[in-house]
């Protein structure tokens, strides 16, 4: 094999919608092959009610993948984007880009052959990878007694970090798709998050064979940590709480490396976040951590909510390119460098 | 000029929509360079809904004359065409291509813009340009004084035949397209038709300076006339009767050939179209006129109404590729082997 050829690396990231978007679009810039894992729990908004109207599986997630990864033409990126407006009649609220990939599937019957002509109509640079092709509904069960049902529910209740979680899973089990199962055994990287953590990351390791898939990889597994906590789910968590939780679907010790932002987002960023969560900072004693990278990852942009997402989204950011910056140092050196 | 380089013509087609899909389905097979000239009077149906929900331009015709000439990705052309029934909640009714133009016209605020970018993303084979680029609604002014507003509401009046017509026009008065003027400046034959005579025909020569390009171009002009008549609106039409209504708008013997169906359409065909219309015959004094081209033009396939379509379309059709083959013998030979 040509050095060249042994350079170009197999990088898969796992995760959901906003958070893959971010990293992806930092790691195309780069020759190496991506696979994203999505996430299909997701049941909110324009994606819910898509799944309720049309029966089909959950767009939102594997849209916003499919847009970072195009290198199609321009203005149907724009258009894959595009949520309607309350002046959109009875379009209000939907993501053309659902539509899109929903139309398809149901042309086809049938998701993955769907994605395939999507693929090559916004010519893809990597893949986009549904964790699961089955259509699951994502359940909490609380230290309370309390059942939470479906993505959304448990993605707006304050209740998870009040009484605590007691267990997460998929209902019914779902099966792993071949796809994203080969993409992990082949991975050199695999990277997971940021994201939402018990409604994005998580639930690809709830099904099967997924988490085992990872741990048994050979891949170095990086976790990029939130930049800001989730009031009512992650309330009060350091990095080191979020690499717990990860860890618990993973075995301990699982994750090679763990980036955090060194940098604290911008005092106005945080006043105007300050309802929604608090930015993530590294616990004392894991300042001599080799597996801890802490770097200036936050994006100088506040992201602004678009008043037609019925979904909150998180507004203060990774910086792609920063994001990206570290995660392929620590590929190619292993952070030997870094972690200074 | 070189042999194969003087063999290319370039042919300008102008109608709607249904009509203009068949011819341009059969001619796109010749290596000719087709250019679609399409009505925008349009205001029914999904159509309809989006003029009035998003303000933008009457899409339908326009998006059947790109499935036509589209030599792109085929689930995308099957997207194109598909139209969402009652079973898909808000969206019943709307055909996904219709959708999908009026976004990009949102996207760029420039309907010819807009146009440009799907041209490329369906790979085109020529060019589907609108006669004009102005927002306007076709009015008919009747005999008993009735004057009828919007090309929906004179499609569905039976009003038509039975006061007669006094005057068609457009409202605001319209400026013709200047890509639509190029195009007939350099057309070397036009083809009009088939189509709905009143509403998707005849509301191209409405538009400013286009029957005057018509009239002033040295192109062979070739009216396809309907196999069928539409009942409250050319009940008991001969041939000779399209032929002269198309004529008080480009000038009496404007037109070099007009071709018809000297084939009758299949009985049971008939009688499942019979309370639409009947079959458009020849009156006899024409069987002479070297302009008039009958030839066995009827598709053997009778079209199903779509039942998500809210609008009635001909279920008679010419065949696309007989069509296609007439009209290029009258381009080749100028039809004087055919007209025997």
């Amino acid at each position: 094999m040509s050095e060249a050829k042994k350079s170009i690396k197999n990088i898969v990231v796992i995760g959901g919608g906003t958070g893959s978007f971010t990293v992806l679009s930092g790691l195309k810039k780069y020759p190496h092959n991506l696979t994203a894992i999505v996430s299909m729990a997701d049941d909110g908004g324009s994606t819910g009610e898509l799944r309720d109207q049309l029966g089909v599986l959950p767009p939102g997630d594997i849209r916003q993948c499919l847009v970072a990864l195009s290198e199609g033409d321009l203005m149907l990126r724009r258009a894959f984007n595009h949520r309607y407006g309350p002046k959109d009649g009875p379009f209000d609220g939907h993501s053309f880009g659902n539509l899109f990939i929903s139309l398809f599937e149901q042309l086809t019957g049938n998701f993955d052959k769907a994605l395939e002509a999507i693929h090559k109509i916004l010519k893809l640079k990597g893949r986009v990878v549904p964790v699961t092709l089955d259509k699951v509904q994502l359940r909490a069960k609380l230290n309370n007694g309390v059942e939470l049902e479906g993505e959304h529910q448990i993605n707006i209740s304050w209740l998870l970090s009040k009484f605590g979680i007691k267990k997460l899973f998929l209902n019914p089990q779902a099966k792993a798709n071949p796809k994203a199962l080969k993409a992990i055994v082949e991975a050199d990287a695999i990277v997971i998050g940021p994201g939402n953590l018990y409604c994005s990351i998580i639930p690809n390791f709830l099904v099967e064979d997924i988490s085992e898939a990872v741990q048994n990889s050979k891949a170095i597994k990086i976790y990029n940590c939130n930049l800001m906590t989730k009031y009512g789910h992650t309330d009060n968590f350091k990095v080191s709480d979020f690499v717990r939780v990860i860890e618990w679907y993973l075995g301990k010790g699982a994750l090679d490396y763990i980036t955090y932002s060194i940098t604290k987002p911008l005092s106005a960023h945080l006043k105007e976040y300050s309802s929604e969560g608090e930015w993530v900072k590294l616990n004392g004693k894991h300042t001599e951590d080799k597996r801890y990278i802490g770097a200036d990852l936050v994006s100088p942009k506040l992201y602004k909510q678009d008043p037609a997402d019925k979904i909150k989204r998180t507004l203060i950011r990774h910086d792609p390119d920063k994001l990206a910056e570290v995660i392929i140092s620590l590929l190619n050196n292993q952070g030997l460098a870094l972690n200074s």
